[in-house]
C-alpha cells in the first residue's frame, strides 16, 4: 500500500488485495459428517463453521437439486446444526439475469445477513454459482460464499475461478464480477443423477482445456470420454472409477493453472478463450430463438458446451488451414466432439451475420483485438489477430461436410 | 500469487490484485488545453487518451451540469478530439438505483465500448460517480472511468475511495463494488455554482474527518468553515482562497491516508464510518417520505451529510457522557455544526425505532458488532461495542435541547 505525491501535486494510491478460496474433492460429501475445525486451524470448514461463529445460513438450492437430493440437503443442514433458510431456484441460462441477481439481494436483506461470517451457501451448477456469485459479490460490496459444484460444468469450470455473471441485454454474461468461492466442494456423486446432455456439456470445457493446455487430458479424453460419459462419472467399474476422477482432477488442475496468475484478466490472450470467440453470441442466440412468439422461428436452445464444442470446431479448422495442426490432428478432435455427443453442426451457422457479430464483440471484450485462441499442434495455444471473414466461410464449409457424416448433431440442432 | 495442493486434496489458490489511481486537482479543468503525454509516460491523461490509443468515449454528465457548463463541456471533449456521446442522467439520491446502473450498462453496449481503452467520463457528483461507477466496475467485469468531481461531496468523499453504490430494496447504498476510478480530477472551479445547501453537504463529510481523524482540519473549519461557505470556495479574497485549497486539499489527504491501506474494507473498524452508524436508516426514511402517496406525511429529504450531521451530533453526545471527550469540546463540535450550516435536529429523531433499525443493520453491516466510532477528544477515535437504547434516548434529548437555541434547523425538517 502506498499514498505519495506526484510532482505535480496529484495523490497517487497504490494498493494490493489478496485473495485465498480452496477447490476440495470430498466424495459423497452429502452423507459425511464433519467436525467444526478447532480455533487455530486456518481451514475453512465445508459450511464456514467456526469455534463460536454464527451458524444462520442462506442456503441457494437448484430446483432440480431439490427434487432429487433435498431430503438429503436438509439432513446434511441439520446434522451439522445450520440454522438455515432454503432458497429454490431453477438452473439454466434463463434464470441468469439481473432479475434473479436482485431477487437473491432481497433475500438476503429479508434474511438478515451479517457481512463476513455467515456466508451464502449454493447448491448448484454453473448458471446458480455465477448468479448467486455476483449478487453475493454486490451485496455490502461482497458478502462469501461457499459453493456446492453439482453439475460437472459447475465441477470442472464455473465454480473454479473468479468470474461471477449475469446475462443483460442479450449478451451472455455481460455483467459480473471477479469473486471466486472461499470454497467450492467438488463431489462427483452428483453427475449420477445428471442428464446424459448436460454431461457433453461439462465435457466440453474440459476438451477444450486439452485441446489448448494439456496434451494428456486431451488424450484422456480420446481414451476414456465415451466411458465416463456412459458410467456418468461414476465407479461402475474400477477403469471408468480411476477415469472419472483423473479426467475431473486433471481438468480443475489444468484450469487452475491456466487461472491463478491471470484472476483479473488484467492479460487478455487467454487460453480459456479457446471456444469462446464465436460461442457467446450463438448461444444468446439460440435461446432468443427458443422464446420465439413466432412458432416456425421457434427452435432448442444450445447448451454452453454445446456452443462452445461448435466453436472449438470451427477454430480447430481454421487452425489446420493456417498449419498450425495436422489433418491428423484434426481428426483426432472431430473424432473425441463426436465421442463426447457434442454438435458438429447447428443451423445458425448458416448465418454468417451472426458469426461476424459473435467476432466483433469478443474484439471488443479483447479490447480492440481478436486475440483468438487456436491450437498450435494439441495441448498448445497461439493467439490470431487476422483471422479473415473468408477463412470462417471456409470453416463453416468443412463443418458442413461433416454432417454428412454424422447425422447426430439433428438431436441439438 | 501461488497453486498448491493440501494434504487432503484440495488446492489452495492465492491470488494479489495491484489497483493503482490518482487523484489530481486541475483548476479551471474546462478552460485548460492539455497535450496527450508522450509514448514512454506513465501518467494517465485526463481523458485516457494515449499516443496510438483510441478517442471514442462516452461522457455521462449530471442534468445540471451539463444545464451550466454543457457548452464547456462539448468545447473541451471537442478541443482534445474526442469523438464522445453524452448521456445525461439527473443527479440525487433518486437516481442511485439498480435501474440507472442497468440503463448505464446499455448505453455502454450502443455505444461498443472497447474493454480496456476507452474509459467511461463522468462529469458529477457523488451520486452520478457511485451509480455510474458501478455500472464500469460490472460491464464486463469491469472497465476504466475518469471522473471529474463537480460538487464538494464528490471532491473529498465519494471520488476519492474506491467504493462504487446503488440503493436496494429501501437500504442505502446496499448493493456495490470497490473499484476506484483510474483518476479524479478536482476543481473546486465548478464549486461556484454549487446550491449552498450542497456545500454544507460536502463540508460534513470534511468535519466528519476533522472530528475523528485530524483535529488540524477541524480547526480549519472552526476558523474558515463559514467563510469558505460564504465564498463558495471561490477566490474572493485571498484569505478565503487559501482557506478553501487547503480544507480541500487537506480533505482529500485525511481521506486518503485513511483509506488506502483498508480499500477493500478487510477491517471493519473503519474512523470513516463516524457519522455513518444511524444515518443511512435515517436519510433512506426521510427519502421515503418524500416521496409519500399521503400528502401529511410527506416531507423534504434530507441530504446525505445533513443525515451524517445528525448522526454525528448522536455520537458525540454519547463520547461527552461517556467523558471521551469535554463538555467543551461538544461545544466546539456543535458551534461548527451550526456554523456549516448543517442540521442539529429532525423529526426523525423523535422515532426510536427508526434510529434502532439504523443500528440494527450497521452491526450486520459491521459482522455482528456496532464498531460505532466516537471521538476520543477531537482528533482521535475510538470504537463503541455497547452503546445502549438509553444512550441513545439521552442523547436525542440533548439534541432536542439543542433545537431550543437554534431555530436553522426546521429549513431542512
Amino acid at each position: 500500500m502506498a499514498l505519495t505525491m506526484l510532482p505535480d501535486g496529484a495523490w497517487s494510491v497504490t494498493a494490493k488485495q489478496v485473495v485465498e478460496y480452496a477447490v476440495r474433492p470430498v466424495p459423497n460429501v452429502l452423507n459425511g459428517t464433519f467436525e467444526i475445525p478447532g480455533p487455530d486451524s486456518a481451514e475453512c470448514d465445508l459450511l464456514g463453521r467456526t469455534p463460536a461463529g454464527s451458524m444462520r445460513r442462506l442456503v441457494v438450492v437448484d430446483r432440480e437439486v431439490m427434487r432429487l437430493y433435498g431430503r438429503q440437503v436438509r439432513g446434511f443442514l441439520d446434522r451439522h446444526g445450520i440454522e438455515y433458510r432454503l432458497l429454490v431456484l431453477p438452473g439454466g441460462e434463463a434464470t441468469k439475469t439481473m432479475r434473479t441477481v436482485l431477487r437473491v439481494c432481497r433475500e438476503l436483506d429479508d434474511f438478515g445477513i451479517a457481512r463476513r461470517s455467515e456466508p451464502v451457501i449454493v447448491f448448484g451448477g454453473g448458471v446458480l454459482n455465477d448468479v448467486v456469485g455476483m449478487a453475493a459479490s454486490i451485496y455490502r460490496r461482497g458478502i462469501e460464499r461457499i459453493v456446492y459444484g453439482t453439475t460437472l460444468v459447475a465441477l470442472v469450470d464455473a465454480t473454479v475461478g473468479a468470474k461471477t455473471a449475469s446475462d443483460h441485454n442479450g449478451f451472455k454474461n455481460r455483467l459480473g464480477t471477479y469473486r471466486p468461492a472461499r470454497l467450492v466442494i467438488a463431489d462427483r456423486s452428483f453427475l449420477a443423477t445428471q442428464e446424459r446432455r448436460r454431461l457433453s456439456d461439462g465435457l466440453a470445457e474440459i476438451l477444450k482445456l486439452g485441446i489448448v493446455c494439456d496434451k494428456s487430458l486431451f488424450e484422456l479424453l480420446e481414451d476414456y470420454g465415451g466411458l465416463v460419459l456412459d458410467e456418468r462419472f461414476q465407479a461402475a467399474t474400477p477403469t471408468a472409477d480411476a477415469a472419472a476422477t483423473q479426467i475431473i482432477e486433471d481438468g480443475i488442475k489444468v484450469m487452475l493453472t491456466e487461472l491463478h496468475e491471470n484472476l483479473w484478466e488484467g492479460e487478455l490472450a487467454r487460453a480459456t478463450y479457446f471456444g469462446h470467440t464465436w460461442s457467446p453470441k450463438v448461444e444468446m442466440e439460440a435461446l432468443r430463438r427458443s422464446r420465439s412468439p413466432l412458432a416456425w422461428r421457434r427452435r432448442r436452445w444450445l447448451l454452453h458446451g454445446e456452443a462452445v464444442a461448435l466453436d472449438m470446431l470451427l477454430s480447430v479448422s481454421i487452425a489446420c488451414s493456417r498449419g498450425l495442426i495436422s489433418e491428423s490432428e484434426l481428426d483426432r478432435i472431430v473424432a473425441v466432439v463426436r465421442q463426447l455427443d457434442l454438435p458438429t453442426w447447428d443451423p445458425l451457422l448458416d448465418e454468417p451475420a451472426i458469426l461476424a457479430a459473435g467476432l466483433e464483440d469478443s474484439v471488443r471484450h479483447r479490447d480492440g483485438e481478436q486475440l483468438a485462441p487456436l491450437p498450435e499442434s494439441i495441448g498448445s495455444v497461439t493467439y490470431a489477430n487476422d483471422i479473415t471473414p473468408a477463412e470462417v466461410t471456409a470453416a463453416v464449409d468443412w463443418m458442413r461436410s461433416l454432417r454428412k457424416s454424422d447425422n447426430r448433431e439433428t438431436r441439438h440442432g
